[in-house]
């Protein structure tokens, strides 16, 4: 047997787990400030769900990992929190609406393998389903706002809207059945560049002369005033006018949220096939880091269609991606917490009194280790070093007869001799 | 499409997870007192992995649920934590011994669902590598001990060891070939009644009279101290020796830690095929919950068999699982907790403003909530009331114009004029 991890997925080691778990916690506190209670929702879903129609589409199915239980039921590994939230919703007609709700946790995705897209990877979600306002999307990017500047990273929110996109392509004259390809291949302009989504359009059976129209369009820039100014002058009827609506709403709610570094940008329009409405994508400044830190946006018709009812049922919503995060975070500052430990424990001779002291640091709230293999000082000091633990505490017979310890700072390698009070009082500070 | 989840999963809605969040938490303060880290490994799994010399062994290989990637690689959702671990430090050679982690997570079993038994549950683990010294698996118990007490369950911790059964077997007369499957039939005692194991020993080929002799020793009762001196005048050389040995060291080391209600139960055999020494096992007091709360043991073989070297391995450690422990306390305590949010904010006619003010809130640390969906006060204070939200706040006109906001005490009714400044600094309270 050759040791080693399934293709696309890694071991998070306490080092980088440690930066994991901080960032995993300052999302999960700005998310309950803004009103969010967590769910759980499981990763073994029935496979028929992302088959159904405003789920995520057939391009992303071809990523979804299947297999079988031993009933023979076809089960899929969660692909996103959006779907499983949707049939949550579904499964569950007592909720209150608006009902918000946060979900952190993996999802999995049989896709090519690069820096940045791991086929198992975790994300972080906040979504507010049942209301229709653009308040709701809103307030999403102004949990996006607070979430960046609690983490400390400069960030750029992108804004666009499928109903203005769909009014684009109406526009430009692409036919309603070639719409989602079209939209599909706009998507990829960042990743591919313009001259292969021109093409891949083309491949699409979309005239190039519609595609030109829409390359026009979607490629305008200026700032969210022109933009949508310079639009309304173009798209002056049809569901266009619709999404534009939906840009002004947002941009001017998340003026009151505070909500910073907004920008309307017209050819953003995310791969899956559930969104209806406003789309959103984060982009980190001043990194190397292009892939989104976060992206989202609304889809009205997933939970709808999931209960087979023909009504809209709203709901928006974005998932943060902790490896990119974490990663941002682990290039900017240092991280060399190896251990969580405070203090280590090295027993001379003194094995049952050292295990009580060990605990009653422990009670006294120190994050406390002990020597577990009976090694001398030296190795143990090298032990704790190579941990970056920051204390040691030596306990000798000599000293239990005074009822002390020694305790060395092991940056300073400075010693004092204390009582357990006293040790529990410095490490405290 | 029929609406519903997969076999054997369940969505946690925010009332449950808010607990089984508080659980996790509990179970990782106290984890990290003793210093542990975390780690984090994936779910997908090489299937190989599992199908290795002292893995989880071949009963347990048929409930591993398995799927293929894009590249028709085999791999398996993990089936513990336990494997995944001895696969992380036999890839990382350069770890520091004795390592010490914690990891808490999903794990995936495709066996027979029933209460407390479910396809994809969390599973909640501390191991020490790298330590053979019976200190370490004192350790252990006294991080269990610790993480009931702080969690308020009244629990007994069963000790027993593999080393010590085999040597009942030795003694009873069982065949090498057959002591496995004499183990795994004996960890079915407490599931299965007496009778049943008897004959499934009978099934296996173990002669009647042996399998009296095995049922003899293993339903000894009597104190750790009486139990331990009965089976030395039994077993008086072989393995079995040694292991008796181990259970009383465990015994006195426990007694240093402060361990309560360690009882040596020498019928506890666990099932799985890595465990090589002592095995533990939890079960509440005083709950009708009959499956444990957590098990474990030792399993020195595992990673050594994973890198391909003939030399033993030193590893301990133990599960919580976090479905029981939730149970059980959520029969113990009443959980009202719908939401996390401490203040709903209802605008009238001061849509804008309020969003400020919310923004205020939320900047000081008070987790609010804001009305989305444009409702009057009664349908607002209905909506908090069914989340059990603590406190509205209506923002009118008029008490804008005095810079001033309505606290409304949703228990009590009372209403009060105050300065955001005011609700703050009462909501902090």
């Amino acid at each position: 047997m050759k040791l080693e991890n399934s293709k696309g997925t890694k071991d998070f080691g306490p080092e980088e787990k440690i930066v994991r778990e901080e960032v995993i916690s300052s999302l999960k506190s700005v998310f309950e400030l803004y009103g969010f209670s967590p769910l759980e929702t499981p990763v073994l879903t029935r496979y028929e769900l992302f088959e159904s129609k405003y789920s995520i589409g057939s391009e992303m199915l071809k990523e979804t990992f299947s297999l079988k239980d031993q009933g023979d039921r076809k089960l899929g590994l969660r692909f996103d929190l959006t779907v499983p939230l949707a049939k949550y919703v579904g499964l569950n007609p007592e909720l209150k609406m608006p009902f918000k709700r946060y979900e952190i946790g993996r999802t999995f995705r049989d896709g090519p393998v690069k820096t940045g897209r791991m086929r198992e990877f975790w994300q972080c979600d906040v979504d507010i389903v049942g209301a229709s306002s653009m308040l709701a999307d809103a307030e999403i990017l102004a949990v996006v706002n607070s979430a960046f500047n609690q983490l400390g990273l400069s960030i750029v929110i992108k804004l666009s809207n499928r109903k203005f996109l769909e009014g684009v392509l109406d526009f430009s004259g692409v036919n309603k059945d070639k719409r989602f390809d079209a939209i599909i291949s706009i998507d990829k302009l960042e990743k591919l560049g313009e001259n292969e989504v021109i093409k891949e359009m083309g491949q699409k059976g979309i005239p190039d002369d519609v595609v030109t129209k829409i390359m026009s369009i979607i490629n305008m820039k200026g700032s969210n005033k022109e933009l949508i100014e310079r639009l309304k002058g173009l798209i002056k009827s049809g569901i266009g006018v619709e999404g534009l609506k939906e840009v002004e709403e947002i941009i001017s709610y998340c003026n009151s949220f505070g909500v910073e570094s907004l920008e309307f940008s017209p050819s953003l329009a995310r791969g899956l096939a559930y969104y209806t409405g406003p789309v959103y994508e984060v982009f980190l400044k001043d990194s190397d880091i292009k892939i989104s830190a976060a992206a989202g946006g609304r889809y009205d018709k997933m939970i709808g269609a999931f209960l087979g009812v023909g009504k809209e049922y709203p709901a928006t919503g974005i998932a943060f991606g902790l490896e990119v995060i974490t990663e941002a975070l682990k290039k900017k500052k240092k991280f060399e917490k190896k251990s969580v430990t405070q203090a280590f424990i090295i027993p001379i001779k003194t094995g049952q009194e050292s295990i009580k002291i060990t605990e009653e640091l422990r009670k006294a709230g120190i994050k406390t280790e002990m020597d577990l293999m009976s090694r001398g000082i030296s190795k143990n000091l090298a032990y704790a070093n190579s941990l970056n633990i920051p204390f040691t505490v030596i306990i000798g017979e000599q000293e239990l007869k005074e009822n002390k310890v020694k305790l060395r700072d092991m940056k300073t390698g400075k010693e004092e001799l204390l009582s357990v009070k006293d040790v529990v009082q410095k490490l405290k500070q």
